[in-house]
């Protein structure tokens, strides 16, 4: 286990110094490109590929491979554990994720149980290991999982929602339920992000996709509590480096002085939020991550390089607060991947004047 | 053109004295009542039903005559403008809006012209005089349109997108193009509410459903700067009468202080926000209009009520800023319809104490 040839992003995560920003991007495995298509196509299905440690690997190696980036992540799906409590995912093109069995009653919530990562969830924990030793040191490897709630959201609308009505249904009328769920999968998120980082993950990232999508007092009762209690549940040091936290909830600037206190080592930030106002908020208590908007990687070089540099002058000197570059959420599948060089390339370019 | 004989709303708009917080809510009339599915029905489409100004008229008062509402809203749709312009809309079921004729390319925002509302929208400025008869002074009724932007994404994208893709990159790669949409629906939008507000609209309120997707810096240019010219541009007294202008961007908690400089007289906040946070920051500039979640409403009498008490606790005592209750987004379509005659019933009377 020792320390990446290349630990900047590491550093920056904790707020120490770097030469120049660090970036990866969300989902850069992914259908923009075609070493990815190939590898999928070879699997037959999206679930077989994540389900191979092999393959799985293949593509989490790909876009570290292709472009200059200082962390790979963990190529998976959100829904392995939801998957691994017996609910029957699959993916119907076109529609996304289904569950055969949502928890849509009572009994269905009293049948959850936390999944132990040894068994039903061997081939992520597998793929962790596979990746680390493939990786050989180059860049750290990001393991991640959904928040509680993300994750409750798809268990109970049986599938994606524009409304999140049948879970919204649920926290109106038996709150009690819902703390039941986010209770089980809280512990269960815990378990299966501990055994990632003892396979050897050297950072881990919560994906609150759907926080945004509560009221305001509803969050934190609802979602931020039980990231703070996944929080509290994880190795916090393994042979004696700092295993550092991201968490990104989308949607979430009304929220993030709160969600600076939540343990995490820093926080993700999406492109609706201004960086530097983020950061005055946050006062250097965490690391930021973000916040290009996906869709800059649809213009010209020129645009591209501009907007990369607006999202670097906003976050401003990096001193003792640290920033790793990201896009404010997941690439888009019609990116040309050229866009992807140009950005990383002028990332480490224009930010080392600003590690000085 | 008198006062309405319940004019709670225009008053607290204006942030002047009230008995009690005034509520309407958005999409109020709708699919979650009997009646608007029987004149629907009648009506053929719902595309016949918006053009046939005594059809509308029926579906706007529906509402008005089940509940205690204090405001009836225009019922009409919200891409009338560039239905207008010629686009040719369409709606596919299950799918939502489509125009035949999507503006994809330089040649086709040339085409672009300020629609006459006397000609082309006509059905909407009649549909206004209709109800204004029939509602007979009962309460005001407010007039409304979609922003520039939010028209813009319909009329690029050709229908609803998730991820705005095709004006996004338009913006990031011809945004001259993109100013050029937008200066024609800002002077499109002006002058429909105009005719609106002759006809006799007494209040108006601008929806820019999609603002929330923009970047921080983009917001400003892309989005608000349209909304300020519209309003610049607006018909702001009527027969001695001020005519308030109500801002509704969702997902724009970070830019409240700049829509409350807009020019609006009201913000409407989403239910993500915390009224009282946005209320201090907006400093008694402007009213808030806001901010229940939608979803509340499939919950139990005691569950709404407690929600509505905790809405008009979180804006709390009124004074020199007016608040109109609203739901922080429209109505869901299968809302009880009890739900909704439980929440008039307590913002009513739980509001009468921070009205002393």
């Amino acid at each position: 286990m020792n320390r990446p040839t290349n630990d900047t992003f590491l550093r920056a995560l904790l707020r120490q110094q770097c030469d120049y920003t660090p970036v990866w991007l969300m989902r850069q495995a992914g259908r923009y490109l075609s070493e990815y298509n190939a590898t999928r196509a070879k699997a037959g299905s999206f679930m077989k590929l994540a389900q191979s440690p092999a393959l799985a690997c293949e593509v989490t190696l790909q876009p570290v491979e292709r472009f200059n980036l200082d962390a790979a992540i963990l190529f998976s799906d959100i829904l392995t554990i939801p998957d691994a409590m017996g609910l029957g995912l699959s993916f119907v093109a076109g529609e996304g994720p289904k569950f055969a069995q949502p928890v849509d009653s009572e009994e269905a919530v009293n049948a959850l149980f936390v999944p132990d990562p040894d068994e039903k969830l061997r081939y992520v924990i597998d793929a962790v290991s596979t990746i680390r030793q493939a990786l050989n040191n180059r860049v750290p490897l990001i393991g991640f999982s959904g928040s509680p709630f993300t994750l409750a959201c798809y268990m109970v609308e049986g599938g994606s929602s524009k409304d999140f009505r049948k879970i919204k249904t649920m926290m109106y009328t038996r709150p009690d339920l819902l703390h039941r769920i986010l209770e089980i999968n809280a512990q269960s998120v815990a378990t299966y992000l501990n055994a990632q980082i003892a396979a050897g993950a050297q950072a881990v990232q919560i994906f609150d996709t759907w926080g945004g999508a509560l009221a305001s007092a509803a969050f934190e009762e609802f979602s931020l509590a039980y990231i703070r209690k996944v929080i509290s549940l994880l190795i916090r040091e393994r042979d004696g480096e700092r295993i550092p936290v991201i968490c990104f909830t989308k949607g979430a600037d009304q929220w993030v002085e709160q969600i600076a206190q939540s343990g995490a080592d820093a926080v993700g930030v999406d492109w609706c939020s201004d960086l530097a106002q983020v950061r005055r908020r946050t006062g250097d208590k965490v690391a930021l991550q973000g916040n290009l908007d996906p869709m800059v990687l649809f213009g010209s070089e020129a645009l591209i390089r501009q907007e990369v540099r607006r999202v670097i002058d906003n976050f401003g000197k990096v001193g003792a607060g640290g920033h790793v570059f990201n896009l404010g959420h997941g690439i888009n599948q019609f990116t040309p991947p050229e866009s992807v060089a140009i950005l990383v390339d002028e990332v480490h370019q224009y930010s080392r004047q600003y590690h000085q």
